[in-house]
């Protein structure tokens, strides 16, 4: 169960897989001092969503379940304002962005609108929520008192993938091309590169995670682990984050991944 | 002076800067073998395109200046047909996608819009351009009779920048921050390494290369060195190539630079 505690966190795609298990590990494994789990997905009513109305249910005093489509800038400002009155002035200590989409085909297969589609949800997604949320994230740094960065303190998680990793591509391509999605993933990785130096006078920490091949609908049957496993290595792994490990790309189990 | 020797090569963004550079070089550096240098740009009859069409007119025997946006689907389809018509059964040799434009901004300061055109010209334009003339370069690669890969036979080059490389953000972000660039040109290059995989049994050689910092429009008048450095280093460059530099990236002098 995962040591990390925040006071504040919110999570993208948090009805499903990665994101829902997030939560529930968060909410069950949290400390006194987690007082707000944002929960956010596209359709907070919709069939899709059970799972986690369920979970919020259970934790009723520390679950908020919100509306959020991360392609879509109004419902990010919206989001953003909502956040900002549940959480007041001691703002967003963790955002996790873990909403994303998969894309398998090459580039002969793949179509435009695949790729702009991939990169909207995987790279505009994470990039316009981490700006809407930045004075929360700004907020929550100020309000710490601590020196140095941690995700207890202000601190942006982009899920991102091994796949996004240019210098494993000659190994990895003919077996699984999913090109759309390795390049909005080398994007993210690039985007939180430059986030990292941007906010790191901020106390703002960002750094991206490869949760592994995990069986979830976006990995599939065939994957290797379990997502509870994945989220319990990532939130030890998020635990662990100090100004040191800022701009880093780790797997779930904390070791560095090339670029 | 160009030792770079294909039958014939499309340069895109031709106009200006190293594409206008790159086909100087080629046209006045050429072997008798090199029958068609194809150069492309968004308005050759526009007041910004004098300097090729003058070009052009110097050497009619192996220039055609060719209508070609990028960002057009339908524009990059007909300069292929017209591309197909001159070539014929030669097929296409080299394809350099030369055209990109450069942003300059923060993440803070970099809006969706420009986040969205950085992306739609450096990376889904050198996406396009290269599937709409696959059938172009294959037939070069058949008519080749050779083996192995080189710059003469069948190859995309894709003019990228050091700026894509995720390893060296943390020292040049502050200086020079051109978030939605760097990110454009990261996944350019993982768009590269992907092809690189993808048509190596084709026997197209896909590389991409860093320029250097050139005094262009782009570079800008602080840059380090002039167009025609940086134009005949990389014609080097694409010289040496062969299948043991498929989908490398390496500056304009040949050093791998890291991703």
């Amino acid at each position: 169960m995962a040591a990390l505690a925040p006071r504040s966190a919110l999570i993208t795609g948090a009805n499903r897989g990665l994101g829902l298990e997030l939560v529930r590990q968060m909410a069950e494994g949290r400390s006194a001092g987690t007082r707000h789990l944002l929960a956010c997905c596209r359709h907070p009513d919709g069939p899709r969503s059970e799972a986690l109305q369920e979970l919020a249910k259970r934790h009723p005093e520390v679950i908020t379940v919100l509306q959020l489509d991360t392609t879509d800038l109004s419902s990010i400002q919206k989001c953003s304002q909502q956040a900002g009155s549940l959480l007041g002035a001691g703002g967003l200590n963790l955002l996790i962005n873990n909403a994303g989409i998969i894309a398998h085909g090459t580039m002969q297969t793949t179509s435009p609108e695949e790729m702009l589609a991939t990169f909207n949800t995987n790279v505009m997604g994470p990039m316009n929520v981490t700006k809407e949320f930045l004075a929360h994230l700004r907020a929550a740094a100020a309000a710490s008192g601590t020196a140095g960065m941690s995700c207890s303190k202000a601190a942006v998680i982009n899920i991102s993938s091994v796949l996004g990793s240019v210098d494993i591509t000659a190994q990895s391509y003919s077996a699984y091309p999913a090109l759309a999605y390795r390049i909005s993933k080398a994007a993210l990785n690039m985007m939180t590169a430059c986030a990292a130096q941007e906010f790191k006078q901020s106390d703002i920490l960002f750094a991206v995670l490869h949760p592994g091949w995990v069986k979830t609908d976006m990995g599939g049957e065939g994957a290797e682990i379990e997502a509870s496993e994945s989220v319990g290595g990532m939130l030890r792994v998020m635990d662990s984050l100090t100004e040191k490990q800022n701009g880093a790309f780790l797997n779930y189990k904390g070791m560095p991944l090339s670029w």
